[in-house]
């Protein structure tokens, strides 16, 4: 295809929804309009289900002010879906996209939806169909391969910072053992990013578990007995994701709901959190004991939300479109972490393949020895990722000496 | 006790933390400043515990920006405690306040917080002990008499409105039911709330169960299913109190755990939401069933605080030290809604037996004759209270012909 050539777009979002994947949305199609090899542009509703029953949307009419009002507005505008395409469905879309004469094709998501703009780009190239299929990187599960971090992380992180950091407040004022179960299947990022809600010495939360290690519940109900000894009180920070020495996640007992990637339902349901309070109240002697499940709040409350995820979910929206018109590569956008002390990234292509069905999970380094926090690299990482916290006000407390 | 007899003054929080329960005790601290009669300023750590223990702080010890940061943080600053005074605790109580040569009484919590005060009121007027006791009012749950609405309350609700807001849009881009478990034990105040978070028409939660109405999980199936065959989705919001016929709460079928006042533990666990999901798998055929119990956040995200709430706390406080200072009643500080169009209140003392011990529950012209939703009643007695909120951007989406 010629650099220039002229046709359509068609742009779609994929996989769980974030606060901020509106802002890729949007970067792509406020870049578009300044590109000539573009003319019309078409959303998708619900990813390649639109495609299939041709459920289209003309992004061109919509004004600048509601694209802005969207870009600041959580979760998928177009609606999103879970869906792997079968060679059938294939089939279909490109029959769908040559009837639209689609010529640039946008699919925003994480690494399923990287396996399906993959799956689509091959597909075109044996059809001898020009089209350029870039990959828009989305997941607040920070797990995209090629990339220092992706966008959605940051926003998420910074919900569960805060939220740790407001439950490590109430479980100061009324202590107890507190387990907080925060999303991530495979990759601890998010669970890890509850260590941001540390201020002072003493703070929560003071144990992190994360899947990149076996959870031993001889070893969890230990830890926490230990740290209850020591202050009184204990807040725990725990993936969903958890698994067992034999890879088996402890969630799995409960549930057995998959998608059609084969993912199994982690979140959406306390079990894991009451499971995990349970074996604290019966073993571990300690009374008040309780659990909470973050949930769906972690990618969809809105005012909660990273200026930098924001700022940068924006920039591979922009930087995909600019690479599909201006290249002959298709690709997904990847972010780098430039090196040196202030934070600073750059935007790169990557092959599809790089990114797409295949997870990364936490750097070693990331998590202590013994498995239960996370490690000053880790939070040097992320702090810039999240943006600057609310910082809790706290009595002096000066003691009155006895009358 | 003279109008402005001399002596020191103590204060403590009770009861579950709010997000605004520190701006009253900074308030009655500030207020404090400005009366010659209170000389000392103690905190009691842990609220009663803190007396019986001798765990006080010098609260003069605080510059005024501390105070100011503390009093924009959630929590108890000074701890807080779920403790009924025995009859032993109540003459140690005094004991301890005697020595301390304390005369003025500040309680900040809700109903069973007033009780406590009135215990202490009543026990110091038969040891003709002068002592101005005084009662300022903080719960989320809305659940004080007398008032037209608590302290912690509106922040709360602005919580939980903006939750099911992101919930919803959620929800809108990968369809299914969704269940909210909002707190609340016998007042649905704080569910309610969560009929804020819509703007435009079929916006979520589309249901709405609070405890003051029979709970059937018969009809629950059927209008999740009527929503969904309407819709394709449904989001719904419901008590953790809710009860059935003969007023059994149906998470007590999870739990047995009781504080001292006689109340069965309905937070931190997430079992109430996963026996309501699991009905509608089973019984309404639709497979995407997820339920979230927003929990602890509620009363404790920082970032998420209504400014009407803040003020209104921070009035109670000094409100509270005024009457004491200035009267001869113990009591407990009210807040009055003013007739007519724009939202005024006004601050008013009132008996501590009048709002100690029992609570209210939602008047019932704020639920609909189905019982399955909130009225527009509510929604112009809430409003206010929360302050803005977020407003969703949408995509105008305007469907592209087909080619």
């Amino acid at each position: 295809m010629s650099r220039s050539k002229q046709g359509n777009m068609l742009i779609a979002q994929s996989g769980g929804p974030s606060m901020v994947i509106n802002q890729s949305l949007v970067g792509a199609v406020l870049e578009a309009g300044k590109h000539a090899c573009v003319r019309r542009i078409f959303g998708s509703l619900h990813g390649i289900r639109g495609i299939l029953e041709e459920k289209l949307v003309d992004l061109r009419r919509e004004s600048a002010a509601n694209l802005e009002a969207v870009a600041a507005t959580p979760s998928s505008a177009l609606g999103t879906v879970r869906r792997k395409p079968s060679p059938e469905d294939c089939a279909r879309i490109f029959e769908v996209l040559r009837k639209y004469d689609v010529r640039y094709f946008f699919y925003i998501g994480g690494n399923d939806s990287a396996e399906t703009a993959h799956i689509i780009s091959e597909a075109a190239r044996q059809a001898a169909y020009p089209m350029r299929c870039f990959h828009i990187p989305k997941t607040i599960d920070n797990d995209l391969r090629e990339n220092d971090h992706t966008p959605g992380f940051g926003s998420a992180a910074r919900f569960v910072a805060q939220a740790v950091m407001g439950d490590d407040l109430d479980n100061r004022a009324l202590p107890g053992v507190k387990i907080d179960v925060i999303m991530g299947r495979h990759a601890g990022f998010l669970t890890a990013a509850s260590a941001l809600a540390r201020v002072a010495p003493g703070d929560g939360p003071h144990l992190v578990y994360c899947p990149e290690r076996p959870f031993s519940m001889d070893g969890f109900v230990r830890d926490v007995q230990a740290v209850y000894k020591r202050l009184g009180r204990c807040v725990v920070a725990v993936s969903e994701g958890i698994a067992d020495e034999n890879g088996e996640a402890v969630a799995t007992k409960f549930s057995r709901e998959v998608d059609s990637h084969g993912n199994v339902q982690l979140s959406g349901s306390g079990a894991l959190g009451d499971l995990l309070a349970a074996e604290i109240k019966a073993r571990a002697g300690i009374s008040r004991v309780r659990a909470d499940t973050f949930g769906y709040l972690q990618r969809s409350f809105p005012g909660c939300i990273s200026e930098v995820d924001a700022r940068e979910a924006r920039a591979v929206g922009a930087a995909a479109v600019r690479a599909a018109c201006g290249g002959d590569a298709d690709g997904s956008i990847v972010i780098r972490r430039l090196p040196g002390g202030r934070y600073r990234v750059r935007y790169e292509r990557v092959p599809l393949r790089k990114v797409a069905r295949d997870t990364r999970s936490m750097p070693a380094s990331y998590i202590n020895k013994e498995g239960n926090n996370v490690t000053r690299a880790f939070l040097d990482y992320a702090r810039p990722l999240v943006g600057r916290l609310p910082r809790p006000g706290r009595l002096k407390a000066v003691p009155v000496k006895t009358a």
